[in-house]
């Protein structure tokens, strides 16, 4: 098989940076716990009633502020489904090495925060700016350079009203591991644009060219490639696994009959129109119907009714969004190995 | 380096079962979604109004419990440190085919339930009574065998009066992934005894010998090797690791000068009594020194402090504990990598 021999560097990203179990697609809203996480150096562990987000650079105000102001802000609730930017990646030959993801990076929860827009319209950025800045507590090295976590947004995207600062997830307090006490939100972005334990945001009149920018989360064909930034989440959908599991191989047992075929599906840049569902591994392609996404940058459900017939299938999953984009039957290569979006695979056995 | 070449199975297991975080140590009850996770099968889905607990099989008084008369119980809580008993197993050559655990397969939590005491004494189990089967909710196919997950204690470790029936993790209701609405916790042994997702509870008047009991969970040195029975943790320390991290390998970054090293120890056996640390892979050792457990069978954290001079660096820390069992530098083989609890070791460059 394309990918195997997964080092132990890699197998460490894999144990500490959690995936979701496919399983986990039944929740509209998935557990705390079982959502992803990808971390780029160690959890910072920041006291609440001490932290402080300042907002600086080319501002008329610049200043800072505690939690309880950003609380007392008008409250921000959307339900968001996240993916990172390198979901797909370890189903690549060869394989970009970083943390190898099959395909769990993601998750769907409902945020509550306060608005960026409403941040940067009292700090009024100067006419020449161009880019906001978001800095994590989160510190470490990577790519032989020491930094703490950042990443920018342009202008016009920091000010749609749609990004917010989240301190709640699914009703409670941010967890550590999801960037307590306060993280960005950029609803249909993948995950790297989504700065946790935010601890500063600065206005920019130049690009910023820092190594989440220039050097990471960019979409190259070869190494000389300059690439295009990685943004918004393409199309992907989901197969929650029929059936019951084999412990290794996660390949399933089904009882033949009908039954309903479930799964999931999202895309960063339009609804999500149409869901194909195959049990041949892809020869032939049913429409799923589609459940109303519970809020526009949510996942949506899908489901197909399926005459389950002894034998061995395979279970596939297309979605198409309404700017026409699809999901490829096989991955695409990149350097990075960036909107690996190729369909999911689900071995069942019918019995 | 030994160990390499994971096959994308192994990967499907370490994506859907979480590790500990190493920097996670820093917290007495680890943060709910950084305890560790093994799930045989799948998650299953538990409605707490309609679950009952069963208990029958050779005792007076068979019934079946709801959730609220096991909550009407007296509440019994404690803190509990567990511990997969694979934790490890990847650093062995050749590695044994399971969920390929590096040293992350470990948590601490604060769990409130019922006494299993009590509601066996409720029950009156017959005189010929000899192990208590606990069996769960979660379906899969193992080893060829479809089965629900299913473990034993001997009648006399059942009755001990630690062994409880848990519907609470660090003060709130289980979450799904930790076997809502109730599971067994049996305080010092490994993992595998914590049946989740605990349907009905049964006395027996011959061992058990479903395929958790004997064909997983035995420690055998060879294939035809009938083995021993896995139970208590053996004793463990972990190292924080110190400094930032690189991303990748996870190698850390450290000032020099004068820092507190730290990290947990624990044991099911009995109290942690000495952890040594090293600085140079395991060739000279000071003694660290440890806090009291803040309860019996929770981790104890350990604290040496450490002048660090620029350079490569090797730290490692041993527990023993007052049984007199230690861990070894080096990790001995077995079928099954169980109880592989070799000293830690995290590559540290000062600079």
């Amino acid at each position: 098989m394309s990918g195997e021999g997964i080092s132990l560097e890699e197998l460490g990203l894999a144990a500490r940076n959690h995936g979701l179990p496919f399983e986990a697609l039944d929740w509209d809203v998935t557990p705390p716990g079982l959502h992803f996480l990808l971390i780029h150096y160690d959890i910072p562990q920041v006291d609440p009633t001490a932290w402080n987000l300042t907002i600086d650079g080319a501002v008329a105000n610049s200043g800072s502020i505690g939690l309880d102001v950003l609380r007392d802000m008008p409250r921000h609730t959307r339900i968001v489904t996240l993916e990172c930017a390198g979901n797909g990646r370890a189903l690549l030959a060869p394989r970009p090495v970083s943390q190898p993801w099959l395909l769990n990076a993601v998750g769907t929860a409902e945020w509550t925060g306060a608005p960026l827009a409403s941040l940067l319209e009292h700090a009024r950025p100067d006419t020449e700016a161009v880019e906001v800045l978001f800095t994590g507590l989160d510190r470490g090295v990577e790519g032989g350079t020491e930094q703490a976590y950042q990443r920018s947004l342009p202008l016009p995207d920091a000010l749609t009203g749609e990004v917010f600062v989240a301190y709640e997830m699914n009703g409670a307090p941010l967890p550590p591991q999801h960037g307590a006490p306060a993280r960005l939100v950029v609803p249909g972005w993948y995950g790297m644009a989504h700065v946790k334990w935010l601890s500063s945001i600065t206005v920019l009149t130049e690009p910023f060219d820092g190594y989440q920018q220039r050097r990471a989360y960019r979409f190259r064909e070869h190494a000389d490639d300059p690439g295009r930034p990685v943004t918004r989440m393409l199309p992907r959908s989901l197969v929650r696994p029929p059936g019951i599991p084999d412990f290794l191989s996660r390949s399933r047992v089904v009882d033949a009959g009908r039954l309903a075929l479930t799964g999931r599906a999202w895309s960063g840049h339009d609804t999500i129109t149409g869901v194909e569902v195959s049990t041949d591994g892809g020869e032939t392609w049913g429409d799923a119907a589609v459940e109303p996404a519970p809020d526009r940058y949510a996942w949506q459900r899908w489901r197909l009714e399926w005459d389950a017939a002894p034998g061995n299938h395979v279970i596939c999953s297309r979605a198409t969004d309404d700017t026409g984009r699809t999901q490829p039957l096989h991955p695409g290569w990149n350097v990075g190995g960036y909107e690996v979006n190729a369909v999911h695979r689900v071995q069942v056995e019918v019995r």
